[in-house]
């Protein structure tokens, strides 16, 4: 069951507090540059340094006393892993994070500095499953699935419900799309405050499953995908593919150099720092052009975790 | 003759809705790294990417209707020339852009797409000195020297006035040392509003030349240098020495390695982007800690135009 509207006003209740009120951004040489008014929701000011910590807070502090007790784990080497670390010591309950071994040493280091405990596991999906069956086995902990999950959802659209509160007069948002929580809890909020303000996601061509999915009408997986977009590499669930499809406008696709150039802009315009997967909804904005023409237009700027050792420029 | 606190608040008056209004950010985790209580005035965040742009706009608003008609001229290749641009174009004037042939052409561009007129020298202080004069003598523009003019001063001295009326009781406030123009405005204006407040410059050891001019109590130009903080590399003039002698309680000094880890951290941690010189207070926290450990420390961050293709990490 996918959260409600009245789910995301909780949420944010709840977080009030632990999560960042990030603040709104505007630049008027990118907006002359797509021909559109742009908002930029800095969730790469948040705190993990990405939205996700929302639903990660949210989860937690919905744990009973006696769940909470025995702590929580999920699988996940990204931003997804930090921010159930951070939500956890913040209640001050264990956490275990099922990892890749070849995942980035930078990542691991981060969610230990959280307290969290890694379980590694062999770089596959199903020793990845199979690896947390087990730690849920031995701690009964309580697993916290990176967007399959209702509380995850809810969590992430309080992005959006700030935004829509922060700016009058919305006439799109626009989110990326990955395994689809953020969308979804973005679709909920922006719908419940008002139906008429249109949703879209937005995805790399080389992860384009949730476009595919909607055109189709029925979930269809992602095989293995390397868009430089990392944190769009994973597939909807049934739960998001249903939320997406009921309320989105569309998904527009994208090329890696788009990516890449809307990435760039960015971080020379704006003098912020993004990561790629964060640049894809500005990207798509060249394809929503014709329809979204000197429309005001929110953009989640989902996080800002990148390696400065690797960058694509 | 400097600018007294009274030309600062006209200029403050004068700028309004020309320059940004910029925000000031804090970070919890760099906090704990340094012990001080840390408040950034994000001039990256300014109009051109830095300060500049609010001296360069008192400047050319403080022309009359006649020096304004005949155009402002300056030699730069830095932020001032782009500013000073930028400022002549929201004018109406023409401008002219004194710039050594081995500009980088990111530079050129930037300054040409503001619609001013670059005029090429070699890359000589001599050439830089005899070409401006030529141009002054065949326009009869009005020159606005990047630093070594009360009304730069004054202009740059409104960030250091907000930052005060943004942030209640701070026990000092902390700006980067090049010409000695941006210090030499934040003195002036934090003095004026709170004479208890204290006020550092901070300077690359490469070219320490403020710190050795206020040690030594007469102003000591800087040779050559190559400091990765290039915005650092000009001296004081008189008039900016003197100021900083009236007001400033020390001017510590930091090594290159310090002031890219300071750049990365900021990078990091707080997801915005600052150039090499913009991290030389941050840097010189370390030195000042046994001083102002766990007080409530501005800094003025001054710009963030960095070359993404030569970046130090």
């Amino acid at each position: 069951m996918g959260p409600t509207f009245d789910d995301i006003l909780d949420a944010a209740r709840r977080i009030e507090g632990e999560a960042h009120r990030t603040p709104v951004m505007t630049c008027a040489s990118i907006d002359a540059i797509v021909g559109m008014t742009l908002f930029f929701k800095c969730e790469n000011f948040q705190k993990v340094g990405a939205f996700k910590f929302r639903g990660a807070t949210n989860a937690v502090r919905l744990l009973s006393e006696e769940e909470a007790a025995k702590g929580v784990a999920t699988h996940s080497s990204g931003n997804h892993a930090q921010a159930l670390a951070l939500a956890a010591k913040r209640r001050g309950i264990p956490a275990w994070i099922v990892m890749p071994m070849n995942a980035p040493g930078v990542k691991r280091r981060a969610v230990e500095g959280y307290g969290a405990t890694i379980v590694d596991c062999e770089p596959t999906l199903e020793a990845r499953e199979t690896t947390a069956a087990k730690v849920l086995e031995d701690t009964h902990a309580t697993f916290i699935h990176p967007y399959d999950d209702a509380r995850i959802i809810a969590g992430a659209g309080t992005a959006a419900l700030e935004l829509m509160n922060q700016v009058e007069d919305l006439d799109a948002v626009i989110a990326p799309v990955g395994g689809g929580g953020l969308c979804s809890g973005t679709a909920i909020a922006v719908k419940g405050l008002n139906p008429a303000v249109e949703v879209y996601g937005a995805e790399p061509r080389l992860a384009d499953d949730a476009h595919r999915s909607l055109e189709a009408g029925q979930l269809i997986p992602l095989e293995h995908t390397d868009t430089i977009a990392d944190g769009l590499r994973t597939s909807l669930s049934d739960l998001t593919f249903s939320i997406l499809h009921a309320h989105l406008a569309g998904i527009p696709t994208v090329a890696e150099e788009e990516i890449v150039n809307a990435m760039r802009l960015v971080w020379e315009r704006m003098k912020i720092i993004i990561e790629p997967s964060c640049a894809v909804p500005l990207a798509a904005c060249a394809r929503l052009h014709p329809h979204l023409a000197d429309k005001r237009v929110g953009i989640i700027l989902s996080g800002g975790n990148v390696d400065l050792e690797a960058l694509p420029f």
